[in-house]
Formats: structure tokens, C-alpha cells, sequence
């Protein structure tokens, strides 16, 4: 493995780290500020502030558990991406039923100017809610 | 525009011009022998026999009118993916309803090693048949 997809690998672990304690800034500081957020059916999510109000609304009420069996790194230049098998469970704080879901995603990382890579593009692919 | 993306943005022309007139050698030749094609919900397609398999079984008793706004091209190295607002018109040939939807694609394609560049991952976010 080269050290980009070693960086990449270690990236998409803190992705779900961070969710998991719901330490939304450390989230944040994986994406880059226009990153736009895919899913089928509906309008994309664009921008990182777009994801930091949803994210930080759903963790009013609930923790997310995440984990991820990444599939596939492709590296070339500044560009990577990544195919991941996710599990993402939503899992309310008082009482109700937690959501499960399953599935595929495609991410688009890039190099930054300072040798870092940045989530850049996302298609989440689980089934709907 | 760099070349390489006017080249990416000839071959999204061809794949629809192909698919339109039920040419499915010519959209078999834009793809990698290993392609894979993400639709939300399902397992993936995995090949290019997967993909022709299915569009020639579609083919028998349809035919395909597809149309795409390419939103976004970003190229390095040998890796490039683009973002697109797709329209597909699914049409019985016989009596029965059209299906017409729309939505985004997010698909990647590699550089090979004659210079040209193939579809090789395809992650489909238009909403579910």
C-alpha cells in the first residue's frame, strides 16, 4: 500500500471516529469548504457548512455509529478515490427505534496544497431511510 | 479546457449517440473490462458483460433516449471524474408507458495505456425505477 492510500485509509477511520464521539469539527476538518454530498433522489448537499448544520441538527438527538469495509483506492496525481461497504446506525438518544442502513459509497478525495488529501465528492449509495 | 477533458466530454457524447441508436458494441468499447456501476440500494454490476448483458436484454423490447449536462470535469494524473445531471427516457416499443427520470451520475474514468481514456466506475444517483 502507498503511503496516499495509507493517508486516505487513516482519513475515512477518523471520519468515523469523530462521528462516533460527535466531535463535528474534527468532521469538518476531513472536507474541503465546497464539497458536495450526492444521494439518490434528491438534490446534492453542497458545501461544508451545509453538511456542518445537518450533521450537528441530527446530533442533537441522536449518536451515529459508523463502520466502513473500505472496497477499493485508486491513487493518480492529486486525485483518489475510494469505493467503501458502510454500515451507518442512527441511534436515537431518548427512546425510538435506532435506523440501520447499509451500503455502498463512492468518495472523491483530493490533494491539498500542503501534501494533505481532503474529502471532495461523496455518492452515498444506501438505500433511502 | 485541456484536452483531456474535451476527450472525456467526447466519449459522455458517444455513450449517449451509441445508446440512443441501440449500438451497444460502440458503448461497450467507452467502458473497462472491470467496470463497476453503483445504483443506491442494490449490489453492483460488476464487468462490462454484466453491463451488456443487461442494456442488450433492455434493448430487445426498448429503446433508450438519454441526454447529460456535464456539471463538472476534474482530471490528474491518469484518474479524472465527472459529475453529471442525466436524463433517461426508457420507451416500450410496443404499447405501454414511458419512464423518464432524472438525476446526478458521479463516474470515473481512467487513462489507459494508449493514451485514451474508459469509463471504469459509475455511481448512479437518479431516483429508483
Amino acid at each position: 500500500m502507498g503511503s496516499d492510500e495509507a493517508d486516505i485509509r487513516a482519513l475515512i477511520q477518523r471520519w468515523h471516529d469523530a462521528t462516533a464521539r460527535g466531535d463535528v469539527d474534527a468532521v469538518l476538518a476531513l472536507m474541503s469548504e465546497d464539497v458536495a454530498f450526492f444521494v439518490a433522489g434528491k438534490e446534492p448537499m453542497k458545501g461544508r457548512a451545509a453538511f456542518a448544520a445537518g450533521l450537528r441538527g441530527l446530533l442533537k438527538t441522536h449518536r451515529i455509529v459508523s463502520s466502513g469495509d473500505v472496497r477499493e483506492v485508486q491513487v493518480s496525481g492529486d486525485l483518489a478515490f475510494v469505493v467503501s461497504l458502510l454500515q451507518v446506525r442512527i441511534i436515537p438518544n431518548d427512546a425510538g427505534n435506532e435506523s440501520v442502513r447499509s451500503g455502498h459509497a463512492m468518495s472523491v478525495f483530493r490533494r491539498q496544497a500542503d501534501g494533505g488529501w481532503l474529502l471532495i465528492r461523496d455518492a452515498n449509495l444506501l438505500p433511502s431511510a
